[in-house]
């Protein structure tokens, strides 16, 4: 569950890591402007469990003070793709990606997300939150959206003990203007290893990624928008 | 986990309900102003299972749409005297007791709370959460006053499907200015049945309420001040 962080203590950051593409990013964004990162993982009962494999691998790889891992069964709420028995969409072209909010969102999964990291927070004494969302590519979800981020800090300075008495917290989106390349160029250039991640919705009975949902296909765009071979495997057929 | 409600279905509304004296009378409130009433249990690793009997007890008894529990350890969290090894203080005057954050306060926990209430409220289509919170008996907790129900309202605005498209969100705390007298007062002009609830912090082995953590305490002190008998039992030497 621990592993030593390298190199002297910053303040204190809880990240929220996936183990996907951005959270990943988004991790070694805080480790690099020198946080003392604890890493958060929620098990909120995604069809697969490719994630949160993932989201150890990348823990370790990258040296987190703490990883922690929640679970928290949504499934009994439903109303996603990702927690229900709605259908993954797939082969959906980028236009089509961009509209309207997609049937993978999960009803208030960042808030809930956030919630659990501000409470790890208070205990820690850290006043810094890191959140993995764009709104440049998924624009159709709400909760990914800088309005959804200051509102949920102004909610965290009156929800807590440090915010009542005059601590301001913040709610780091170190992605949120950046495409998909845009964020694969900037992890590369803090050295991730993309291998260690997972993103797709919906893997093929292989294990492989399907390489056909939105969030493959996207993957999939920002590395070949670099000219960069992605390091994971593909389904045959999938991918491009 | 579900039961049929009485009469004609009003607009949904999910009440947060613990099975304390609070959340049920809230309950009562929500039922009484001709919500469709779906409670949410949150099982966040208390230190005793009374609780939990005493929602199913009370969502039963009051004929909930649906009684929905979640699952959420939040001992691996830590930082509250519920969730994890500090001991519940005991025998403390009313005084004391409205003086700080108490050590029973749980992290973020309403922020969490009302996260998956919203959640759930997304799911359904409804926009009425009910909390059952009051600023005046524990004045020490941030998360159980105004600016932070007023907070959490902003933020299901920015954070949801139907926020963003101008639907209105509220919160519902109808208990704010009420002191625990008053509660109980409305409660059984309701007809609530308070012998259905639990309180108790810190049980004794027995299973019977202490009567001496700050929970207790507060609610003798409120049924005494009705010149009402608890119906609830407690230890010997607890009470008053």
């Amino acid at each position: 569950m621990a592993s030593s962080s390298t190199g002297e203590a910053g303040p204190p950051a809880v990240v929220l890591l996936s183990g996907g593409l951005d959270s990943t990013t988004t991790l070694a964004v805080a480790a690099n402007r020198g946080f003392d990162v604890h890493a958060l993982t929620v098990a909120y009962g995604q069809s697969h469990g490719q994630e949160l494999t993932a989201a150890r691998a990348v823990a370790r790889s990258q040296g987190v003070r703490r990883h922690l891992e929640l679970e928290l069964d949504l499934r009994a709420i439903g109303g996603s793709a990702l927690t229900d028995d709605i259908p993954v969409p797939k082969d959906r072209s980028e236009q089509e990606i961009g509209q309207g909010i997609p049937v993978t969102y999960v009803p208030a999964r960042n808030t809930i997300l956030l919630s659990l990291a501000l409470a790890w927070a208070e205990t820690l004494g850290a006043l810094d939150l890191f959140l993995g969302v764009s709104s440049v590519d998924y624009s159709g979800y709400p909760d990914c959206r800088p309005g959804f981020v200051r509102a949920f800090e102004a909610l965290a300075q009156e929800a807590t003990r440090q915010g009542t008495q005059g601590a301001r917290f913040r709610v780091h989106a170190p992605l949120m203007e950046l495409t998909k390349a845009a964020t694969i160029e900037l992890g590369l250039s803090l050295g991730v290893d993309y291998s260690l991640t997972w993103t797709c919705y919906s893997p093929a009975p292989s294990g492989r990624s399907c390489g056909r949902c939105d969030a493959c296909r996207l993957r999939l765009q920002g590395f070949a928008a670099l000219g960069r071979r992605d390091p994971l495997e593909y389904e045959q057929g999938g991918g491009r």
